[in-house]
């Protein structure tokens, strides 16, 4: 519209997730026209980003050092190591402050029909590091999607032999959810898992 | 989270409208995971677009010569000059096609408690361009609120010497609007000014 490299910045912000043409319009009127500031800092975030943010040689996850913050820790507990699909699914259960051992990130989920097997996703790497740590439990928290039980299925089938206790999150109702509302699958889970309270 | 980069990265984004702390998030692990290549294109974009646009000489929209597109255009009505708040308004006036003449952008309304004045909105370089050049016709289309409407008051009395015709945009009702749910002031201005039709 007003030159080529107003166009090209609407074109580019729309790489962000959730932002389509008007907003990428608003985006940069916005901060051509209040906040230059912003932009650029927002430029050099990006850039310094992602040149320096690359996957930690250990759980996979987001790190700017080889071996990420949590996996250098001497804090978390050695013994228990839970396998997440993404970097996201880490930074939820951290805010849960409810894990205190380490992680392993697969980076997403089994899917064959678009490539993605068990190398893809690191199950070499988790397997060998099952064998060389002083890891005992494995505690398998990718998604309760289709997609995220036949992951977890698998790692328990490859991970069979080896002399370590596999578990999975349980499956039950949510905080704050009712019954009337909660889908039926949900519902039959929570019943089989039932916990035994007196 | 996992380093200050990423940290940095996330609060950076925030500077972009309508995106908050979860938002800025999940925009920081999609282009980390997904597309590090679509970050680095739109960091280039930005810190381009932030040095290199700047307001034109004579109609303070956005430009990165000195002298806009539309302004330089010979292909532009130069009797016809349309007052609109911010760029963004010539965009949805050039998007609508119905406009051949050229802009005078006054980057805001006037809004004496926040001090700006006629001086910040522009209002001498837009009187003297009506002095200056072969203008017949201001288009007032500032926005239909309070302050909009304000302002183009301000600029029908200091304009009101000038051997020149100055015009509102219409009121009424908008496209595709029901009358049952159109607000009382849109309906009353839209009565008042109606057309004769036959």
């Amino acid at each position: 519209m007003f030159s080529p490299a107003f166009d090209d910045l609407v074109q580019r912000l729309r790489v962000l997730p959730g932002v389509g043409p008007k907003s990428a319009q608003r985006m940069a009127l916005h901060l051509l026209s209040r906040n230059r500031h912003g932009g650029l800092d927002l430029a050099h975030a990006l850039n310094h980003a992602m040149h320096s943010i690359q996957s930690c040689v250990m759980c996979r996850s987001l790190s700017e050092k080889e071996v990420c913050n949590i996996c250098a820790s001497n804090d978390r507990d050695q013994h228990l190591l839970c396998v997440v699909e993404s970097p996201a699914d880490v930074i939820a259960i951290e805010q849960s402050g409810s894990f205190k051992g380490r992680y392993f990130v697969l980076g997403g989920h089994l899917s064959p029909l678009d490539g993605i097997g068990p190398e893809e996703i690191g199950i070499p790497l988790l397997l060998s590091r099952i064998n060389h740590e002083e890891i005992s439990e494995v505690i398998l928290a990718t998604n309760a999607t289709v997609e995220g039980q036949a992951t977890a299925h698998y790692i328990i089938e490859a991970s069979k032999n080896l002399p370590i206790k596999v578990t999975r999150i349980a499956q039950g109702v949510p905080q704050g959810g009712e019954l009337e509302y909660v889908d039926s699958h949900t519902l039959s889970q929570a019943l089989q898992y039932r916990l035994s309270v007196r």
